[in-house]
């Protein structure tokens, strides 16, 4: 499944809170992650944002896409930082 | 289709990208709208937007998805600020 991670997390956490997401997904934009996972590897990724996040202060948020077929990404601006698999641009 | 917009603008236009955005979308998470938009709504979203950034500075990243039916969204910590039309939850 393709998952977009948003993430709005205290300054304290956000380097950690990164850290675990590049370990799974590609760094898109600020506070944004994108890719493609297996319900396995998803699972593990939250696991690890889960011991990361204060959640009574933070908030992350995941998008589950189990296909991109319907799915089309636009930019305005400045391109990402590294274009994710431009297949299903 | 269903829209998210996440985005990463200098603080100094923060507050109009949001304005624009609330305009036709869901304030869910800090620089992340979403919500149902009709190809027109969208097309003048994405006009207001690129009239308020600064395209050497800033980035917005749409996601369109023509249906919402394989999207599940999740989430970790606080809830988003007001919860979108939970019927793709």
């Amino acid at each position: 499944m393709y998952v977009i991670m948003v993430y709005d997390v205290n300054v304290k956490r956000v380097v950690k809170v990164l850290k675990v997401g590049r370990k799974y997904l590609e760094h898109v934009q600020n506070s944004v992650l994108e890719g493609e996972l297996s319900p396995a590897q998803y699972k593990k990724l939250k696991h690890e944002v889960e011991k990361t996040i204060d959640p009574e202060e933070d908030t992350v948020r995941f998008y589950l896409l189990r296909t991109t077929r319907y799915l089309t990404t636009e930019e305005l601006g400045l391109p990402s930082r590294n274009e994710p698999d431009s297949s299903f641009l």
